[in-house]
Parts: structure tokens; C-alpha cells; sequence
């Protein structure tokens, strides 16, 4: 502690404890490290970092951040956000037909969202553009076969401010708790740590591809339950962040199923839904209305809420923070809660709900625009899939290392098993084994990775994430390389 | 209350209390009556609303939202952005200057901004981009006469979000409390109602311009210490908002100097430090680091926090969520947890970020773009003038409206006095006095004010706040002659 602390108001020890509790590995120390490097190697001056680094370069495979490594933006949505920055480039559409390469479907595109927006360094509804959330709407019909109401849809700075709405509103005291999945995105925890609510974890069976295990569920209510956790909802990921896997539709229905008895909100989180290889998405909606039209009067006051995002798929906006949640069966005195709380932040950044607008509404065949949105929308998604496929090909030949075929999301999620001296070396530093290892492959390689224990991991198993983001197999012969040094040195 | 509300897992009676408590009255009821009355004008089919409205227009003068009526956002600015969506622009530089108009400066800045953020669409660094950061360092220098260190520099999504993130690691339990001006901008106590602390109200003096009065701060806090309640920081909004008054350097000295003796946090809230017509800005920084210089046993740790945005002043670009705060004095383990809990939220967005770059550092003298970009800006500045007299004019003449010289910010604050009978019809509807003026001013004229009561006023006395941001006189007259005929209804 510093030595002022006394003369000053806030300390270490006073300030808000549910601060301190939350963790969130994906920014942690490591990814923090890792900053430090790649400022550094950009030549800047950092406190604590060698002179010299075994590496030139800093590989960022700690978060899905697409385009902060070699994904480039789709063509169509940024030449419609540079008429929406600069509206009077509409004022020469020759230029920018002839001279620029820009069709007439992105100018309609920016015509039509300025008109709707006004500007776009105006503040919106908090709620979010009304056309906006109308486009959302009819993209939900189309994908799930069923109506949605625009009147539903919250537009968002990102699936994190959904998240943080939601759980603000449904958590109301330190009794209150949320199933959420193990390994499980740490948003979850984290802001269940900030609201001092408790996590009630279940784990996902990793032998069957990271599949969902109802008999975990169940178990995880009931100790919660006995321990007097008033359980409030449950969190999906789906497809999984870490594991990538899609839930195929049976389970949905035993979800939902046991939601309904249970009395839970779903909290489905589908932002990684056309980041599948395997199988195929279904989202949670869907499966709420079919069920809702076989048997109504058990399904009608479900409670469901989805969440989706700019920041992956083929979109791949993070930095933009765009997104949006859409409420199925609410009580209307609770919906205007959560929409008093997400006013007092105004409203989203509007660009960020145009990528919305875009996301759910691409060209279509036959627009001018469609041949290069589709080519450049197809070849990122083969792209992802090559090089899940080659980091797969890698983690298999290595020593000590299980992984189960890539199926979805931007992450692979290998299970290691590390020798007995790494572990014990390890525990002299006050860390966990795969906290451990990490940071070891940082230091020697550059390349930031999060280790399991960031996600939740079955007791006594040990793996790390990495997304399958960044371009070559350079990379990966580093993270090889390391892993062979490291088995040896530890053996 | 629903009728299905008991087969849900969530209703009014058992969510987040806190949630419920909170009031953020700028976006409350009668904002969202407008809002309404905007969707039915442009043909929406909204419930509950009259077929025949009275108006044609809403005028949203609740709220800081330039860009929303008259307000165009500076060229180069946005010229800048618009590279910045669509780099590939940058391709064909002689169609950016010859046919469309960019100057050399506009090119350079955004590469610069390109080669310093890699894209717009990636997440950046939680704490905002370094070398926009470094800018902003070098903008506090420049202002201030005293360093500055990009260290102490977080960039935000808007001042709310700083706010937000301070509050929630400096609020550690139901007895914290925060010493908050009244009147004040509700984000103040809305976020103090989310996190269950004490909002602990000191009121400023309206007869001597809406000033410091130290009285009234001393009172407050030795009445809040005798509840038992541990008082450990101080909002100041400077220049005031809703009042518009800046602060003599008198005034932020005896501050600091209060600050120092009760060891509180000071929370600078000086986002309207470039909306200043009457008086001069002059920031707590600098008043901080001046009496350090002169004593610096008494005042080296004090702990201050200063916010700044982009959606005020000039630039006006509210919708794309930019800001920044600095901290000053902070203990270095009470810093990381602020840094861990905005990197929850993974970053602000980075276009927003390129904004505060752009605010800090626009065109300099001899600059390409600096002509015209001095013209927008003194156009704006000196439009907002005119206005805000041309309102105050107005109001000077209505009965029982008393208001002082417009000072800065974008706001006016008039007391109002009203009719007995007034009162009690208010009181009839279950409605303060207040509230029920602007409802009926919105439902007569379509212009939305926020009633003095959301954001706190004397005993006794009725206030309403309007921005004078919307254009012409036409909207003014409206208020006059409705205010005309509501005095003698109920005269």
C-alpha cells in the first residue's frame, strides 16, 4: 500500500469490495503484460519491460478482436458509415460512383439511415433508432420463422451493456443467483461479482464436445437452493465462448423445458451465432415458439432473453460497440425498469447501431453491392474455419495436449496436462498452473493467451484460450516451439 | 400489475430495488411523452396517443443534443472520421482534395489516427488508444500550465460512463456518501440510487448567480457525519449544469481547501468548460496544482477526478459517446481496480475515442483547415449566445418567471411561480407542481423541458430547464403564449 494511504480518502481496503471480487482473465495481468510489450516493440517507454524481448512482435489471441489483427471491414458497411461521418460527400455522387467505386445501394443505404437518425452525433432514443430496431425485428422473422416486435429490441453498446442491464435490473439482493455455464465467458461472473449476486456454475460436458449436461444443471439448482440462493435465471452461451460448440435443438428444448419449471429468465447469449462450422444455430427464440405453439399453456410466461453483436461474426466491429437484446415475455413494469436504466447512459453510440442496421440487413442477391459483400463475407468465414483447422492440426501433435475439433466461435479451448514440476513451480509463485504456463508463453513468444482457470475450468483439468484470429502459421510454430521447451524443462 | 406477473420469475416487487429508486428525469416521462409525439408526426402508429396533436413539431429541449436540431458538426472533424470508417479512401488522394474538398491536414490526421489505432473496428487498449491519450496529456498542459501524464488519462464512452466507473469503486456500502449540488445534473444521483449510497445535497445560491455557498456545503456534510454517514466525495459541476455558472478560481480554491480538511474526493465535472459566455473556465486541475506549488504538505494528496466530453461545447457530437476523465492523486492500487472495472467493458468506442483526439487537438493557426474550422466554431459559439439571450429575453417578460443572465453551459433555469390553484390541480393528479407545468406545456406546444424537481431545487420553489439549442423564435413564442393561458386558467 502505498505510504500516503492514510492521507488519502479512498484506499485499497475501503473502497467497493464487489469491485475488488470480480475477475476478468481477458484483460487480466497477462493481456495487461502483453500491452506492455507491444508498446514497447512500438518503441514507447514502459515501466518493468526488458530492453530486449525475445520476440519482435505481440500476438493478441487473448480476445475475439478480428480486426485488430488481419480481418479487414466489409467493403458495403464502412463505405455506408463514411457517408453517414461526412453527409455532404452525398452531395457528389458522381465522385463517389465513378472516382470512388461507392454503388448506388450504399448511398441509398446512408440516405435512408440519416434521414432516420438525423445525425449521427446526435444522441438517439435510448432504446435505439426506431427504424433501427424495426430492421432487427424482421431480421429475427426471418431467421426463426416467428414475429418479433420492434417494441422488444434494445439496442446496445455491445452484448456487455445488455448484460450488465439485465443482470442489474433481475439481481436484488446478495441471495439472488444465475446458472451460468463452466467454462462460461467471465463477463458472467464479473458482473455478478460487481452486483454481489451469486454465480451458480453448472458444467458443460467437455467429453461430448462441450455439450450441455441437464443433470449438472439440476444438481447446481439444488445446492443452490439448499444453501438458500434464490435462482433467478440461467445463462446459455451459444454457440460457447471458450468452446464453440452449438446446441442442437434438443437441448434448447430441455432448457427451456427446465426454465419453465424451474421459474428462470433464459439468458441466452447468441452472439456467436453464424460463427459455426459444426452443426448448426438455433436460437433460443425459436425454440420458445415452437414449444409455445405445441403447448401454450405450459411455455407462455417464459421469460427469455437473447443478445447478439456487431463485435463478432463476420462482422467483426468491436471497437465500434454495437449490439442488441430483444425481451421475450417481460413483465411490461419490469421492461420500463430496465429501460430507465439504460437512459441514464443516454444511448448507445449511434454508428454503432447503424453496424447494426447493416449486420441484419446486407445487400441481398441482386443488389449492386451484394457480389463484393458476399465474396468478402465468404472468404472470412472459410478464412476462420483454415485457421481453427490449422491451430487444431497443431494443438493435436503436441505433448500433453487434448483438444476436440473446431466448432464454432473465434476460440479453441485445449485441455493441458502439465508435468508435476511445472505445477509445483507454479505454486511457489503463488499461481495457478495454467496462469502459470501462460504467462510463460507470453514472455518467451509474445503470444497472449487466456488460461482456463479465467473461464472456470472441472477441478483438477487445466487448459487456456486462444482465438484462431490472427493470420500465418508462424504463430503457431511459436506456441509449438514453446510448448516442446517447456515439457522438457519442466519433465 | 400483469395478471401473469406470479408465473414469472421477475416483477416489480422483487427486482433490484436500487434499480427502482433510481429517477433520471431528463429521459423520464415526459421525455418519453415526446418521444411519442415524434413517432405519431412521422407516421408511426404509436398507443396511447391523440390522433390530432396541437403541434407539428416536438422540440426536445430536455436535453444537451445539438446535433438533434440546429447544430452541423465541424467539417474537419468529420472529415477526418469519415477516412477513418473507410481507409481505402485514402487511396485516391487527389479525389479527396480536388473533388470532395479534404485538405492535406484532414489526410494526415487520419493516417495517423489509422497507423495509432490500427481500425476503428478493434477493440482498442480499456483505458483508450496511447497516443490519443498522449494528446490529451499534452491539451490539460497547454490549458493548465502544469504537466500532465497520459497514465492518469482514461478515455470513456462520454462523461457517464467515467462517472459510472468512479462512483462504483468509491461507493463501498449503504452509509457512503457523496456530496452532490442541488440543483444538479441527475446522472448524479441516479447513479448513487443504483449503487444503494447516500446522496448528501448541498445547495448552490441562486440569488448570487447559482454560486459556491460554503455554508450550505459545511451544514451538509456535519448533518450527513451526525447519520453516521462517511462522506468521501464532493461533485462539483463547473461550469454548472443546469445552472450554467462558472466558478470564480475564489471559489475552487476554497474547495480544495474543504477537500482537503474532510479528505474527499473531488468529482470535477467540467464538460461544459468551453460553454462559458459570463466569467471564464478555470479547472480544479489548475487550481489544485497552484496551491500545491504555494503549500504542498496540505494539499499533496488530494484526490481529484476531472471529466471532460465530446458531447458539449462546440463539437457537440453526443451520439458518438466520447470523453475522458483524469485522475489526479489517486492511490496506485485504487487506480488498477478502476482500470479492471472498465476493462470489463472491454473499451469506449474507438471513433468516439478519435473524437476526443480531434477536441483536443483540432486545427491549429496556419493549419489547411484552420480557417473554416475557426469559422464553424465561432458561428456555433456565438449562435448559442444569441439564443440563450433571445430565451432569456423571453422569459424576462413572462409573469412570475424569474431568471439571471444567461452564464454558459447550453441550459436556462428559470423559477417559476405559480398559481395556488395550479399547485393543487398538480396535487390532484398526484403530481408535483412543476411536472405538471411541463406536461402541459409538452401535450399544448409539443416542446419538452425537464420540471425543476429532476434535478433538485429549495423547498418551496419550481424551476423548469430548457436548452437553447433549438433554432429561430418560433419555439419561443409557443412557450410565451402557452404560459399566457396557463396563468389565467388557473389564475
Amino acid at each position: 500500500m502505498a505510504a500516503t494511504t492514510r492521507l488519502r480518502s479512498l484506499n485499497i481496503d475501503n473502497i467497493n469490495p464487489h469491485v475488488k471480487e470480480a475477475k476478468y482473465a481477458v484483460r487480466g495481468e497477462i493481456a495487461s503484460r502483453a500491452e506492455n510489450y507491444r508498446a514497447k516493440l512500438a518503441g514507447r517507454n514502459v515501466k518493468g519491460v526488458p530492453d530486449k524481448l525475445p520476440f519482435d512482435t505481440v500476438i493478441s489471441a487473448n480476445i475475439g478482436n478480428p480486426q485488430q489483427l488481419d480481418q479487414k471491414p466489409l467493403t458495403f458497411f464502412r463505405q455506408v458509415l463514411s457517408l453517414l461521418e461526412y453527409p455532404k460527400l452525398l452531395d457528389s455522387p458522381d465522385v463517389l460512383r465513378n472516382a470512388l467505386g461507392y454503388e448506388q445501394d450504399v448511398i441509398d443505404r446512408a440516405q435512408w439511415l440519416l434521414h432516420e437518425a438525423h445525425s449521427v452525433g446526435a444522441y438517439s432514443h435510448s432504446q435505439g433508432v426506431p427504424a433501427i430496431r424495426d430492421s432487427v425485428a424482421k431480421f429475427i422473422e426471418r431467421r426463426d420463422g416467428h414475429p418479433a416486435d420492434p417494441q422488444d429490441i434494445f439496442l446496445t453498446a455491445g452484448a456487455s451493456a445488455g448484460v450488465n442491464a439485465l443482470m442489474t435490473v433481475l439481481c436484488s439482493n446478495p441471495k439472488t443467483g444465475v446458472l451460468v455455464p463452466i467454462p462460461q465467458y467471465p463477463l458472467y461472473t464479473a458482473t455478478l461479482s460487481l452486483l454481489g449476486a451469486q454465480c451458480v456454475p453448472y458444467y458443460l460436458n467437455e467429453s461430448s464436445n462441450w455439450g450441455m449436461d441437464m443433470n449438472s444443471v439440476k444438481e447446481a439448482i439444488k445446492k443452490a437452493k439448499d444453501e438458500g440462493i434464490d435462482v433467478r435465471a440461467m445463462v446459455i452461451i451459444n454457440p460457447g465462448n471458450p468452446t464453440g460448440a452449438s446446441l442442437p435443438a434438443k437441448d434448447i428444448r430441455n432448457v427451456i423445458e427446465f426454465a419453465a419449471e424451474e421459474k428462470l429468465v433464459i439468458m441466452a447469449d447468441e452472439v456467436y451465432q453464424t460463427n459455426v462450422f459444426k452443426g448448426s444455430f438455433s436460437s433460443f427464440k425459436k425454440g420458445l415458439r415452437d414449444l409455445q405453439k405445441e403447448v401454450p399453456e405450459k411455455f407462455d410466461n417464459i421469460e427469455l432473453v437473447s443478445t447478439h453483436s456487431i463485435s463478432k461474426g463476420m462482422v467483426g466491429e468491436c471497437g465500434h460497440r454495437g449490439g442488441y437484446f430483444e425481451l421475450i415475455g417481460f413483465d411490461p413494469e419490469v421492461v420500463a425498469e430496465i429501460y430507465k436504466f439504460v437512459s441514464i447512459s443516454l444511448c448507445p453510440p449511434v454508428i454503432g447501431q447503424c453496424l447494426v442496421e447493416l449486420m441484419v440487413n446486407p445487400p441481398k442477391k441482386g443488389d449492386a453491392s451484394y457480389e463484393l459483400y458476399d465474396k468478402e463475407y465468404s472468404a472470412i468465414f472459410k478464412g476462420l474455419h483454415e485457421r481453427a483447422t490449422a491451430l487444431y492440426d497443431a494443438f493435436q501433435k503436441m505433448e500433453g495436449v487434448e483438444i476436440s475439433e473446431p466448432q464454432g466461435s473465434m476460440y479453441l479451448f485445449p485441455t493441458i496436462k502439465l508435468p508435476e514440476k511445472a505445477i509445483q513451480a507454479a505454486k511457489k509463485e503463488n499461481r495457478q498452473a495454467d496462469e502459470f504456463y501462460c504467462l510463460r508463453l507470453l514472455d518467451a513468444t509474445g503470444i497472449c493467451v487466456v488460461p482456463g482457470s479465467g473461464f472456470g475450468q472441472a477441478p483438477g483439468t487445466l487448459h487456456f484460450r486462444t482465438t484462431f484470429l490472427a493470420p500465418g502459421t508462424e504463430w503457431v510454430d511459436r506456441i509449438t516451439s514453446f510448448h516442446k521447451d517447456f515439457m522438457n524443462e519442466f519433465r
